[in-house]
C-alpha cells in the first residue's frame, strides 16, 4: 500500500489507529474517544466512514492492513521526538504532511492523546523507527571506570565475576531459614572447591597468600547475598584467619588446608551474651589442669554462652576466646580450639548449641549461641602465637604486658573490619545501581505543555538522594582498597595506625551504606519494598553490619582515641590513663596553625579547588582534635576521674573520630586521581571528589560556620554547588553505576 | 547455724562460697581461682583447711550448710551496694566486721571477684538482701502521663488495649505469606466482631460515628503487629472510607455494614504500576455504555495494572478508580465499586489478581496486582457523591471544575494520611520502649576503678540516641491528636489547611519513625537484629510508611505549596499556575517582621523560653516561605517556565514543608501543655518540648547561623543544652515509655 492511496487526513490518524489496534483488542475506551475525536474533525464524509469502519470492534481491520500501516510508518524515515510536548500527534502530522514540521497540534489528534493519555514509552516499542529521547550520556566508559576500580587485582575479579554467573547463584527467595542456610552451604563449599576460601593462605595451605585479592572476591560476592558473603567470612576470614593469625605453625599444618577446602566448618567464638563491644570482660573461662594435661572450657553462668556464632549450626569445630587461668591466676583473653561436633554432625559432650532464631536479615547464616560445661581439649589447642603453656604447665608469652598482648591478639583481626567496610559499600553500590536504573526509566508528572511524563531521575531532589551518595561511593571505594593494602604490608609499628583507620572507616562507611540503601529503597517507592527487587535482602543484611566486627559507635570512640595520641595508645584500649599521659605534654602541638584565608571566597573555582578542600577537611579535624583534648584536661585538672572526663566527651569523640574518617577519605581519594592517566577519566573523578568533599563540608556547615571557617554566604553557595555538582553528573549517572562492574545477573530485577 | 561458729576469716568468704556453689556446680576455673586466693591469704591453717574443704568438687558441702550460708547472709540485714568499686568484696567484709565499713579492700576477696568477674546482677539475685541500685526515678506515674495521652478517648482506649491481651494476639513468627495473611485476617475480623471496624461510620450501620476514637484504636493496633493494623486500615478505612465518602445513601444502606464486619472484603484499588504520585495520570478506564446502561472498566495496557493493591487475595470487593468516559469525553478520575471474587471466592470473569510476593515488611497483608479486561459493572456502582452519570445517560457533578472535583475526592482520604502517620509513631514508641528497657539493664564497659560496668543508658551518645526521640514523641503525639480531631469537625474552608498539615506531618513523622526505629535497632546491637525482640518487624514494616498513602518528597511539597499560598489553592495540584497566580500579589507579605533580639543570649533561662522557641521556629518558616516565593517569581520574570521554577527550588520546597512541620507540632504541644493542671507533669512536659524545640533549631544551626538569627556562641550552647536536657530526663526515661500505655505482652520480649 503506498501512503498515496490515502487522504492526508486518513493518514494523520494512522499511527493512532496502530497504536490503539496493536494489541488485537479493542476497549470501548478507545472506541468511544477515538469517534468523538473524528466526529469534531472537519474531514470529508468518505473519510469519517473509512476511519469509523476501522475504529469498529466487531470487525476488525484485515491484519494485511494493519500491517501496511506499520510499513508506511517504519518507512517514512521520520524520528519520533519523545520531548515534543504531544509526540504521537506530531509524528502523525509529520507523516500526514510530507515531513513538514508545524508548531499547532492538530486538536482531533490531541484530544485522543490526551484523553487516552498514551505516553512515548507506551508505544515506540511498536514502530521501527529512530526515537529521539531524552537518554544518558555515553562520554565515559563504564568498563574503563570498572578497570580502575579493579586496579592490579583486574584479572582475578574478572574471573571470579564469570563465576558468580553459575546459576548456583542465582536469586532465590527462601523463606525457611533451614533451606536457605543449605543453599548458602552448597553455595560456600562450591567456591571453596574453586580455591577460593583459601586466597588469604599461604601456597602450603592451597591458597596465594594475597589478603587484598581476598578482600576483592569477598567484596565481590555481596553483590550476589549478603548471607553467602557472612557464612564466607566467618569459615575462610574469621574462623580461618583466627588459626593463621593467632595459631602456629602445628595449627596451620593441621587445620589450615581442610578449612580452605571448606572441609572443616569452624566458626568463632568470641562475642557473648553479657559481652559484645567489652570482649576483654567475657566471662567462658580456660582453665589448665596440670595433672590431665588439659584445658577446660566452661560457661559460668546462664548468659555467659557465646552468641549470634555465624556457622554454629554447621561447625565442627570453634575458636573459643575466653580467660585464661593457669596456676589459679588469669592470664586474660586467649583463643582456644574446641571440637564442638565429631565428624557425623553430633554434639561434642557438653557442648549446647541453640540457634538464634529468625533475624531482620542474613537469615542464609546460622548464627547460633553456644555453651560449654567443662569441655576438656588437649593444651596444644591454645591458638599459641601471644601466649602459651609450657611443658611445666607455666603460662609464658612473647608480649609482657597483659595489654599489650590482648590488643595484638586483637588486631590481627582488623582485616575483617575492613572486609565488612567493603561489603558494606558493596551493598551501597547494588542498591544504588538498582535505584538508578529504576530512575532512568520511571516517569511521573509532566508540566502543563506537555503529555510525556518526566523521568524520575530529573528531578533535583532525585538527584540529591541518588548522585551525592554516589559519588561518596566512589571516593569510599578507593580509600578502602589503599587500607587493605596497607593492612596486608603493614610493620609493627604501623599497626595502630591501621587499626585506627579501620575503626574510624568501619564505622563511618557501614552508617553511609545503611543511609544510602535506605535512600534507594525510598527512591523506588513501592517498587522498592518488593523482596524480587533485590534492595529489601541489601536494607536487611547491611543493617547489622553497623553492630558487628565492633560496634560503630564504640568503634569511632576508639578511633578518636588513637587520634588524640597520635596513634601512639594501644588501640582498643579501654584504660584511659595512656591517652593521658600523652596529652598531658602535647595538647597544645594539636593545633597546626592553619590560616584560613578563603572565609569568603565563593567563586567556582576555588569551590572546586583541591586545596581548599584539602584543608577545610583537615582544619575540622586538628580543630576538634584540639579542643577535644583541651576539654579532658580541663575536667582532669578539676578532679573528676579520667573515665568520666572521657564520658562528658563522647560526643566530641564521636564527631572527630568521623571527621577523621572524612580528611582520610578524601585525602587517599585524591591520591587515587594523580595516578590515572586519561585526562578525561581524572576530570570525572576529580568532579566525583569535589561533590564528595563539599558535602562534608555542606554537612557540617554548623560547624564551619561556628568556627568562622566560612561566611553565611560561602555556605550557601556550597550548598548550590552540591546541587549543581548533582546536575552536572546527571547524564553520566548510568555509567558511573554500571563503572562498578556488578555482574548483570546480580542487578537483574523486573525494574532494573 | 550463728555467725559466731566461725571466725572472722571464714565468714568473709562465705558470700563468695554461696555464690559459686549456688548452680549446684563448681567450675575448674573457681575452684582454681579460689584456692589461689585463699594460699596468699594471712588466715590459720585452721580455716584455710575449712575453706579447702568447701572448695573440694568431689566433696560438695551438705545442702544444710549452704543453706545456712545464706541464711547467715539473709538476716544480716546488710545492703548490697551496687556502686561500691568492689560490691561483693565490700559486703563479705561488712559481713565479717559486724557491718562496719572499711575502704581498703581485703585483697584476696578482691582477687575472686576480679579474676572471676562476677558482678552484681549475676549474683544479686541469691540473696533476700536490699540491693542499693542505681535504677531509674518513680517521681513521675507513668499512669498520669498516659492518661494526658489518651485525652477523651480513655475509656474507649482501655477497653481496646484488654482485648489486646487475647492470645489470638500473641506475637508469633510466620515465615510463610499465606499462613501469616491468614492468622492476620483472623484477627481483623475478631476486631470487627467487636465492633472495631465500624467505629467511624454511622450508628444506622453499626458505628458510633466517631473517627478520632477509630483513628486511636488503629495507632494502638500497631503496638500488635503492623500488619495487622494495615490490613484493618485498608478493610475499614480506605475500603470502607471510599464508600463512606465517595458513595451516597444508596451505597451506605447496601454495603457499610458489612464492611464494618468484615463479611464484606474490600480493597481500595488506586494506585497503579506506572502510577503512584500521580493518580490524576491513572490509566485504567471507566467507560459509561449507554446502550447497556452499564460501566465497562478496563486495563489499557500490560503494565497499567492496579498495584500494591491490599487484600487483594482476599477481597470480593474493590473500589477502582478510573478515567470516567462519558460519551467520548473523559470526566476525569472516580471511583466505581467492582466485584472481583464471587461469594465463593472465585475471580469474576475478566478480573486477574496477581500476589504482589515477599516484601520486605508487612508480609501478613496480601497485596496483590489487579488487571480489569472490559468488566462491566452496572451504572449505580459509581461512587456518585461528587460525579454522577444520570438517567440520561449524561455527566453530572456538583463541582463544576474538574480540578476541584478531583482534589475534592482526593481530600476525603486525608483521615487515612493522619492514621499513617499515628501508626508510624506507635511503632516509634515500641521500639523506644523496647530499647529503653534494654539499656536500663544492659551493661558494658567500666572505668578501671570498680568492678560494675555501667548501664549503657548512663553513657551520653545513648543518651542522646534514645532521649531525644522519646521528646519528640510526646510532641507529635499531641499535634496528631489535635489534627485528627481538626479533620473530623472541618468546615468546607478550612479543608485545604488540613490537607496541608496531614502532608507535612504525615511526611516529616513518618520519616522521624523510621529514624528512630533504626537508632533503636542500633541501641540494642545484635539482640535487636533477632526478630523475637520485636524491633526487626517494626523496622520492616514501618519501612513502607514513608511511601504509601503519599510519597514522602511529594507530600512535602504539597504542603510546602499550600503553605506558600496561604491555603488558598486547590492541594494536590501539580498544576503551577495558581500558586503563580497567588504569589504574583502576595510575595512582600511573606515576610512578617520578626525582629531577632536573641542572637547573643545563652543563659539557661532564655534557652528554656517559649518565646524564644516559638520565635526560633517561626522565624525559619516565614523566611523560608520568603525566600521560596521570591526564588520563584524571579525564575517567572527570567521567562522560565512555571513547572521548571518549581523543579528549580524543589530542595527548598522540601526545607520549607518540614520547617512549617516543626512549628506547627511544636506550637500544638504547648496549647496542649497549658491543658494540663498538674504543674508537675506539666514541669515534665515543657522540659520534653524544650529538648524538642532545641533539638530541632541544633539540627537547623547550620540555617540559623547562616541567616545570623544565633551567634556562633549561641549555637553552641544550644547543642550543650540539647545534651544536658537528654541527662536531665535520664532518671525518668522508664517512667516516659510507660507513659506510652503500651499493653505489656506487646513489648515483652527476652531482653525488656
Amino acid at each position: 500500500m503506498k501512503k498515496t492511496e490515502y487522504t492526508a487526513a486518513i493518514i494523520k490518524y494512522i499511527p493512532f489507529l496502530y497504536v490503539i489496534w496493536s494489541d488485537e483488542l479493542l476497549s470501548p475506551s478507545e472506541i468511544s474517544i477515538f469517534k468523538k475525536a473524528i466526529s469534531s474533525d472537519i474531514i470529508s464524509e468518505d473519510d469519517k466512514s473509512l476511519l469509523e469502519k476501522w475504529i469498529d470492534p466487531n470487525n476488525e481491520p484485515p491484519s494485511d492492513i494493519i500491517r501496511s500501516w506499520k510499513t508506511m510508518i517504519d518507512e517514512s524515515g521520520l524520528k519520533l521526538v519523545e520531548s515534543d510536548p504531544y509526540p504521537l500527534t506530531y509524528f502523525s502530522m509529520r507523516l500526514a504532511n510530507n515531513n513538514q514540521d508545524t508548531n499547532i497540534a492538530d486538536e482531533s489528534l490531541k484530544y485522543i492523546e490526551i484523553n487516552l493519555g498514551i505516553q512515548p514509552n507506551h508505544y515506540h516499542h511498536l514502530f521501527d523507527i529512530k526515537i529521539e529521547a531524552a537518554s544518558g550520556a555515553t562520554f565515559y566508559s563504564a568498563e574503563k571506570i570498572d578497570a580502575l576500580l579493579k586496579g592490579d587485582h583486574a584479572a582475578h575479579i574478572d574471573t571470579f565475576r564469570n563465576i558468580l554467573n553459575n546459576p548456583i547463584f542465582d536469586f532465590k527467595i527462601i523463606r525457611d531459614k533451614e533451606k536457605f542456610r543449605n543453599n548458602v552451604l552448597e553455595q560456600v563449599k562450591y567456591l571453596a572447591e574453586k580455591g577460593y576460601g583459601a586466597m588469604a593462605y599461604g601456597k602450603e595451605y592451597g591458597g596465594i597468600d594475597d589478603m587484598p585479592t581476598y578482600a576483592n572476591i569477598f567484596e565481590n560476592l555481596m553483590f550476589v547475598d549478603g548471607s553467602l558473603t557472612i557464612k564466607f567470612g566467618v569459615q575462610f576470614g574469621l574462623f580461618g584467619g583466627s588459626v593463621q593469625n593467632l595459631g602456629t605453625k602445628k595449627h596451620h599444618d593441621k587445620y589450615l588446608k581442610d578449612i580452605g577446602t571448606a572441609d572443616l566448618l569452624g566458626c568463632f567464638a568470641m562475642t557473648e551474651t553479657r559481652h559484645g563491644s567489652n570482649v576483654r570482660g567475657v566471662k567462658t573461662t580456660a582453665t589448665y589442669i596440670k595433672e590431665r594435661d588439659v584445658i577446660v572450657i566452661d560457661t559460668p553462668g546462664e548468659n555467659d554462652n557465646k552468641e549470634y556464632i555465624g556457622n554454629a549450626l554447621h561447625s565442627e569445630m570453634a575458636t573459643v576466646f575466653a580467660q585464661l587461668i593457669v596456676n589459679g591466676k588469669n592470664e586474660g583473653v586467649h583463643a582456644i580450639l574446641v571440637r564442638v561436633r565429631d565428624t557425623n554432625g553430633n554434639l561434642e559432650s557438653g557442648v549446647r548449641i541453640e540457634d538464634n532464631g529468625y533475624k531482620l536479615g542474613l537469615n542464609g547464616v546460622d548464627n547460633g549461641k553456644i555453651w560449654f560445661s567443662n569441655v576438656e581439649v588437649p593444651r596444644e589447642n591454645l591458638l599459641n602465637k601471644y601466649g602459651d603453656i609450657d611443658n611445666d604447665g607455666n603460662y609464658t608469652s612473647p608480649i609482657e604486658n597483659p595489654n599489650k598482648r590482648f590488643f595484638t591478639m586483637l588486631g590481627t583481626l582488623v582485616g575483617g573490619r575492613i572486609c565488612v567496610a567493603k561489603s558494606g559499600l558493596s551493598g551501597a553500590k547494588k542498591a544504588l545501581a538498582i535505584a538508578v536504573k529504576y530512575a532512568l526509566q520511571r516517569r511521573q508528572f509532566n508540566s502543563s505543555e506537555k503529555i510525556q511524563e518526566d523521568l524520575i531521575m530529573d528531578y533535583p531532589t532525585h538527584q540529591l538522594r541518588l548522585i551525592k551518595p554516589l559519588a561518596k561511593t566512589y571516593v569510599y571505594h578507593t580509600v578502602l582498597e589503599k587500607l587493605i593494602k596497607e593492612y596486608a604490608n603493614s610493620k609493627d609499628n604501623e599497626r595502630r595506625e591501621i587499626e585506627t583507620k579501620a575503626a574510624a572507616l568501619k564505622s563511618s562507611i557501614t552508617w553511609f551504606a545503611n543511609n544510602t540503601i535506605q535512600e534507594c529503597r525510598e527512591a523506588c517507592g513501592g517498587k522498592g519494598y518488593l523482596i524480587e527487587n533485590k534492595i529489601p535482602h541489601i536494607k536487611g543484611d547491611v543493617d547489622i553490619f553497623t553492630t558487628f566486627e565492633g560496634d560503630n559507635t564504640v568503634l569511632i570512640q576508639l578511633a578518636a582515641k588513637g587520634i588524640l595520641t597520635n596513634f601512639k595508645t594501644e588501640f582498643n584500649s579501654d584504660n584511659f590513663m595512656d591517652v593521658l599521659k600523652y596529652l598531658g605534654t602535647n595538647v597544645s602541638d594539636k593545633l597546626i596553625t592553619i590560616n584560613p584565608i578563603f572565609t569568603n571566597k565563593t567563586d567556582k573555582e576555588h569551590l572546586y579547588d583541591i586545596e581548599f578542600h584539602k584543608e577545610a577537611l583537615a582544619y575540622r579535624t586538628r580543630r576538634l582534635t584540639f579542643s577535644a583534648a583541651s576539654r579532658i584536661q580541663k575536667y582532669l585538672k578539676k578532679g573528676i576521674p579520667s573515665y568520666q572526663a572521657f564520658l562528658k566527651t563522647q560526643t566530641h569523640l564521636v564527631a572527630l573520630g568521623s571527621s577523621y574518617s572524612e580528611e582520610l577519605s578524601y585525602n587517599e581519594f585524591l591520591n587515587f586521581t594523580d595516578t590515572i592517566k586519561d585526562e578525561e577519566m581524572k576530570f570525572l573523578f576529580r568532579k566525583l571528589g569535589s561533590l564528595f568533599a563539599l558535602s562534608e563540608i555542606n554537612e557540617h556547615a554548623a560547624w564551619y560556620l561556628e568556627h568562622g571557617y566560612i561566611s553565611a554566604n560561602k555556605s550557601k553557595a556550597i550548598r548550590k554547588q552540591v546541587e549543581r555538582l548533582c546536575s552536572e553528573l546527571r547524564p553520566h549517572v548510568n555509567t558511573l553505576v554500571d563503572g562498578f562492574g556488578i555482574p548483570k545477573n546480580c542487578i537483574a530485577t523486573p525494574i532494573t
